[in-house]
């Protein structure tokens, strides 16, 4: 599918998008000519060059935007603001949702769907719901060529609509817990937009839960934020740091939210996953009542909880470098590229049964592994654009190979030579175990350097003139606080930074806060975000 | 979850749908009556009589709705012809997506995910596909609380928005074939609505490939077809005639459609999966073109295909009986359910060990096994309920099968004591085995039953009278068809009855129009539809 005639197109905005990349118009033109170069030149010497991208460390936007559109990950939609998501960016998504999905299962939730069409008037019923969501609706006002009489509301979230029919259905305590999750797509009318990070349209999956007590409505909102902890660590390799989100962050309509907060490359938080009790106030809004065991009347006590497509831009910002994506081996939609080198015609035919053979031997054992043995690209070519996509090991296989019964091993994350191991056997359980070895390690080193990463990048505060620093250095930065929803604002009017949660983890001993004096019982997390 | 107290919400439309079942009004009040009193009386004896539903015999339609409300497939959504897909109907709709996911890659195609906003603009550019779907649009006229410059368009299909991006990406013949999928949610404007079969809004996958001649576009159209009578024949019980649909109910934009038509079990016809020749047409209208191999430019050859939860709709109209939903085993979200039955209190221990002990063999061999020890509902209520539900086989355990280390084995599609096997040892591998046979045997015989009832059910014209019997009777009529489109149209405002489609599978030697008595190349098949 890669294709050099495909790349001014890709790498150029689409007509009017907002999406804009924030480089200079002639850095941008100027770049694109020099990658003309490059792409005729390739077409004639299979050149090594497609696929560069802005370095990182001269601008990290411009950096992300052209690895998005050189790992082909998605593309600009023709409405401002909307996204296409390419097979590559797509089949990233597609590892979050297997994994979350059997989770989702595991602790006792079901599928189901919901209409995306919300009458207007259900908008209107939470009161700091309509608040929070109304600014950003799209509305349908015309169906089959007629005004509505009621405009309709294209979901930006669906608890109001959840609530209208759990209403319906709860009647009883023998009905709760009711516990369902929905893999959907949501509009939020976005002005300034970021491909994965905020769209007008994204996909993500809800859950939405029902219980008899306050106890288990907060059980599960935390149940739900340790879920989304793991899989971030675990999976994803990104050390988020859990926490409680301040008043004034808190989801519209939600008693309490909890978060994950990362960083990314250049610093800045994303909220990359969020798990709301919503106490009874959906529930009062929408009479979703029940009878408890006693005979009384009673509102459920309810959550939601969600991750998004935006953690695929999460994925890219944590652990990208120059040459591209980095992908982390559990979530890689290929674990394993192999390239077949050979010079005379006569050394293809072993080759590429070596190269058959190792494929299968892999394949057995679960990896996923993708041979790219096309002619029409050179060896050199190839190990750039598979960088780029972020494929965690490469295995070259040459005539030498062949005699020698072994590969060559590399490393997306260990770059030139010392990343590289030549000589290991072919044999099929040598093999195995050394690239499920490789995955491994690439997998925990990924994760290492990120928590180091993040570590080195948090300051303690004692001051708000220390916060101030911190901030301006671009870190993020942690202290007591106990001051007011208007001290909180007023420190973002002036840093630009937000209180991105209270950490679970808390340190210990009596705390004063750095803003005001008194005492606080707990740290708050600072930072410029997404 | 199943509750007593939630059938009667259950059983009444929602507040304002069109989706009404077509039942007197008085006959669902005493319905719902009766099924009051039933519950009433259930919640004192553990009654059996939860979820009877309108004999099929009686009255299809309000069998039907009974149907999903009583086996909790689907409800109405707060917005007139929405629907409500709940967990259970959900998970039929997972099962398709499984198999048909699998099908998609192991066919060449990625999945990806375009914007459902698009402009409206765009519909405009195919002529006749902007005259098959502009009555039937939902449009986005304000979005972030203004009025939009260019109305946005809820995707109703995706082939305008597919082709802008396609003239993005696609240059050259390395660019094709271009061959990818999405899952989505779309959006058609129906008056007339009816739960699953057509709604406001439904969930479909989409299949759009470019190709780099007609001829590769057309063995793409026959695969996708192929793929759709395999899944439909072998999955889900469903002997679909495969055929190509006339010009008149040819896909607003298509050269060719190709169609899936199943007979219901009121003999109506469903079309239940398509696969389009789109030719050119959106390729010239979007000016979608590639460099083929001798330098020449030219327009790709497209297709198009899709299935959606309409599908559902036709496993629960081909299979279901009185007592309720019947599911093949391959597509059924529970395929045995586990009725431990005691007395004593001294029997239980006992009885739940043996039951966990079979739900263990049976779920390490594979297969989707489900335990109801709810000790609030009798075994008799169990029973009705879960035949209700379809699951194809139900095993009772009691003391006297616990002492003879043996279960009772029943099959939903045998009613009464001829499907009911006494004395199954328990022994793992004979267990699993008897179970895996029965479970073939099932979906076998609901294959043969259904094939039975289609062909008793075709019959062959010759004359337009003949064809007029045969589509009073509810039959299918059909006849060597050579006539004009405006025949094809006055069959319909006669008879109510279409061109279904001419079958792939043909009779042979020469044939004469039963309408005009000209030679005809092929038969067509009529019917009145879904």
């Amino acid at each position: 599918m890669a294709s050099l005639l495909r790349l001014p197109s890709l790498l150029s905005p689409s007509k009017g998008p907002l999406l804009r990349r924030r480089l200079p118009a002639a850095r941008l033109a100027a770049s694109a000519a020099s990658r003309g170069q490059a792409s005729a030149a390739a077409e004639t010497r299979g050149g090594d060059r497609e696929g560069q991208v802005t370095p990182r460390s001269a601008d990290f936007n411009a950096w992300y935007t052209d690895v998005i559109a050189a790992a082909e990950l998605a593309d600009y939609g023709p409405v401002r603001g909307t996204m296409v998501i390419r097979p590559y960016g797509y089949a990233i998504w597609e590892a979050i949702q297997d994994y979350l999905n059997v989770k989702f299962k595991e602790t006792g939730h079901s599928n189901m769907y919901f209409p995306q069409f919300i009458p207007y008037s259900f908008i209107e019923k939470e009161a700091s719901h309509v608040e929070g969501f109304s600014p950003e609706l799209a509305l349908v006002t015309i169906g089959g060529g007629k005004e509505l009489e009621e405009k309709l509301v294209v979901r930006p979230t669906s608890e109001t609509i959840v609530n209208h029919m759990f209403t319906k259905w709860i009647h009883s305590y023998r009905d709760l817990p009711l516990m369902i999750n929905q893999w959907a797509n949501v509009t939020r009318w976005e002005m300034r937009t970021k491909p994965f990070i905020r769209t007008l349209e994204f996909l993500w999956q809800e859950g939405h839960t029902a219980h008899a007590t306050l106890e288990e409505a907060e059980k599960e909102a935390m149940q739900m934020i340790d879920v989304y902890t793991k899989f971030a660590y675990e999976h994803a390799a990104i050390p988020v740091i859990p926490g409680r989100k301040s008043k004034v962050e808190t989801f519209a309509g939600a008693n309490r939210t909890y978060t994950i907060e990362a960083m990314m490359g250049d610093k800045k938080a994303l909220q990359a996953g969020t798990s709301h009790n919503l106490g009874q106030n959906f529930s009062r809004a929408f009479g979703t009542q029940f009878m408890d065991e006693n005979g009384q009347i009673e509102h459920v006590w309810q959550t939601s909880w969600a991750i998004s497509t935006r953690f695929v831009g999460g994925i890219i910002m944590t652990h990208g470098d120059d040459a591209g994506l980095m992908l982390p081996p559990r979530i890689a939609p290929i674990q394993v590229i192999i390239v077949p080198i050979w010079k005379k015609g006569d050394e293809k035919s072993a080759v590429l049964e070596a190269v058959d053979s190792v494929q299968k031997i892999l394949k057995e054992a679960g990896i996923r592994v993708k041979v790219d043995d096309s002619e029409l690209r050179t060896p050199g070519w190839k190990f750039n654009h598979y960088e780029m996509k972020g494929v965690p090991v490469r295995i070259e296989i040459g005539p030498r190979d062949v005699t020698n019964k072994s590969v060559v091993v590399s490393r997306r994350d260990v770059p030139g030579k010392q990343g590289k191991e030549f000589g290991v056997s072919m044999e099929p359980s040598i093999l195995v175990n050394h690239i499920k070895g490789r995955l491994d390690d690439i997998q925990a080193s990924l994760l290492q350097k990120a928590i180091t990463f993040r570590d080195s990048n948090i300051v303690d505060v004692n001051s708000y003139g220390e916060l101030k620093d911190a901030i301006s250095e671009g870190k993020w930065a942690r202290g007591p606080w106990s001051a007011s929803d208007a001290d909180e604002l007023k420190v973002k009017e002036e840093t630009s930074a937000t209180i991105r949660c209270y950490p679970f983890e808390q340190p210990e001993g009596t705390k004063k806060c750095f803003m005001t004096g008194n005492p606080a019982e707990e740290v708050a997390i600072f930072a410029k975000s997404y």
